[in-house]
């Protein structure tokens, strides 16, 4: 193998390919990015197993061939080389001789053979989305999804496909997030995407108005951004119905300024870090809303100007969870729908119906 | 106590009086402020016993008074309050009350009278330097101060005043860094002031040619940049005759591109980066220094075109050393002076001679 590329291509696309690269892996090739040097283009692979991103750079071949080198060892020596061409040929012992201007690495690589095979996947597109769009989607609704592993299928985002909407949504035991946008596509789709490749996704995926073409298979989704390629795995198991989770009637409807009820319950919620409960109240009645927390060392109260229509309640709830939802919303009023100080919690834009977020509140002693 | 102030003034003074809070004291009352409500303004004082801070700001002083706040959770509080007014009052349980528009605080304080007091110190200025070359002496030294605590006076930097120069010497054993620049004081000083109380120093001073005051006493300094007063104790002890060190004969003199140089040595540190030896080795001949590394992984030869005065020498060196220095010389043109294999590197600036960086080689076992 030989050939002879831009530094700033290489560097793109190590940093791409490499973030499947976990180095958590027992197979020391996973530890590694495959290059292929094909055509006119050196292809490059980082793989985990469970997600593998393949990405494609411009290249003048000299010699075709393909090997697997240490991620990060060979992220690290392009990008400290000089912004030039770089030149890179297989040499005797199982290495590689790197060259830029009067710098020369020679490091060890490992065998091609032994780097796992990306599933294939037959390439007929289920659906376009912009990928600021998907971006967008990914990032109003990820960090819902649970951290913990005792729900497998909760570590998971779900696509749900149907009546020509993207449905993303995660839940985590206490909250619920719902993102939804108008896609042309008439499939119906539910598949769990773990939320790790999502990650990965989401950091790949630019703010333009490019399309990402995204395919599913019954095991694997397969997004495709421009020349790269990111395949993974999908969760096993069905996601819970959360649809039925959602109230459809409540009994009070509060409409606030979204920064001002953010500011508040972030103030508040500077109280109820001792103890880590995060516990914070809200007395809605009338045209105020009164947010109180306390802890040992005080005592905060806030007021917030609001709307309420229904009947008015006392209600505590884990700030974080409202922070969370809060902040990731983009609208100005928002909507909280309530029944009762022991029902879930219902936060909306108040304008455009793109988004819901479901908050369990926490339940007192004297309820 | 009884006062309002801007939200945005105390803000920027519990930042400053935070710093000398280490929040690692076994005295509760260290983990505070001290507020002390006098005349026309606040003073705010953070002390970990060996580094005090105190800054004042301005306040419309309704009660003079003065309490201790825990840092942490005030300095949170008045930075998520909106830019506004802020009123702050004593109250009964030991609590003081914050309000700003429509957010009410109560907080524990602790008594003033626990809080220690700082040393008297007769404030006539020893010099006077601009703040912003004292931040770049400050910055240009400190990472040469020893880590370890096995001689304590090497956490430390001397001050060194004499022949109306300040001299800052830190040395860790491996290496040295001497900064000197011209001050208008006659005195002579010897102190050493520890390298955590010069950290903070610096991220207070500012990039501006204001001065900042400068008093010794036998056993503390005393910064006074503006509003705000640093005391800190003295390193007890000698510090090393360092001039000993520094040898006044050199066989081979290197001029080379600092950028370059650098460069070079970052990317052949990639491979000594296994193991942890950080093993490089420089081999000056004629117009060219090759610079090779080598480990597990592979190896690496950059090549450098010099001017050498003297012979030829081939020496290796712990590259983080090198690094360490070459990345905060601010000339394009470096020079090295060396002897033989086995004794010091000396690198300055090749014009203007501020600085003087000592670094030992290591010895190969073929040397």
């Amino acid at each position: 193998m030989k050939f002879t590329c831009e530094k700033s291509n290489l560097q793109e696309g190590i940093s791409i390919a490499q973030k499947a690269v976990t180095g958590k892996s027992t197979m020391p090739v996973l530890q590694g990015i495959l290059l292929k040097a094909l055509g006119s283009s050196i292809i490059l692979t980082g793989s985990d197993i469970d997600l593998s991103i393949e990405t494609k750079i411009k290249a003048d071949i000299i010699e075709e061939g393909d090997i697997v080198v240490d991620s990060k060892i060979f992220g690290e020596i392009i990008r400290k080389l000089p912004n030039d061409i770089i030149e890179i040929t297989t040499k005797d012992n199982n290495s590689i001789e790197i060259i830029c201007q009067k710098s020369k690495f020679t490091l060890i690589h490992m065998n091609a053979k032994d780097f796992p095979e990306l599933p294939t996947i037959n390439e007929n597109t289920i659906f376009q989305i912009p990928q600021s769009i998907l971006k967008s989607m990914i990032k109003s609704t990820i960090f819902a999804v649970a951290q913990e592993e005792t729900r497998p299928i909760l570590t998971g985002l779900l696509f749900e496909i149907k009546d020509k909407r993207l449905n993303l949504v995660a839940l985590d035991g206490y909250r619920l997030a719902v993102k939804s946008e108008y896609i042309d596509s008439e499939s119906t789709i539910n598949a769990v995407i773990p939320g790790k490749t999502l990650n990965e996704v989401s950091k790949i995926l630019e703010e333009t108005d490019e399309n990402v073409n995204i395919t599913f298979t019954p095991n694997h989704i397969l997004f495709t951004i421009g020349e790269t390629k990111i395949v993974s795995r999908l969760l096993e198991g069905e996601f819970i119905k959360y649809q039925s989770i959602i109230p459809d009637e409540y009994n009070l409807k509060v409409i606030a300024k979204r920064s001002e009820l953010l500011g508040c319950i972030e103030r508040a919620s500077l109280m109820g870090k001792d103890g880590n409960t995060n516990l914070i109240k809200l007395d809605i009645q009338g045209e105020n809303m009164i947010i109180t927390s306390n802890s040992q060392l005080g005592m905060v109260r806030e007021e917030l100007n609001i709307i309420l229509q229904g009947q008015p309640l006392q209600i505590a709830f884990n700030s974080k969870y409202l922070i969370d939802a809060l902040k990731i919303m983009d609208e100005e009023e928002i909507s909280m729908e309530l029944s009762s100080s022991v029902t879930p919690c219902i936060i909306k834009n108040n304008e455009v119906n793109n988004c819901t977020y479901l908050v369990l509140p926490v339940r007192l002693l004297n309820n």
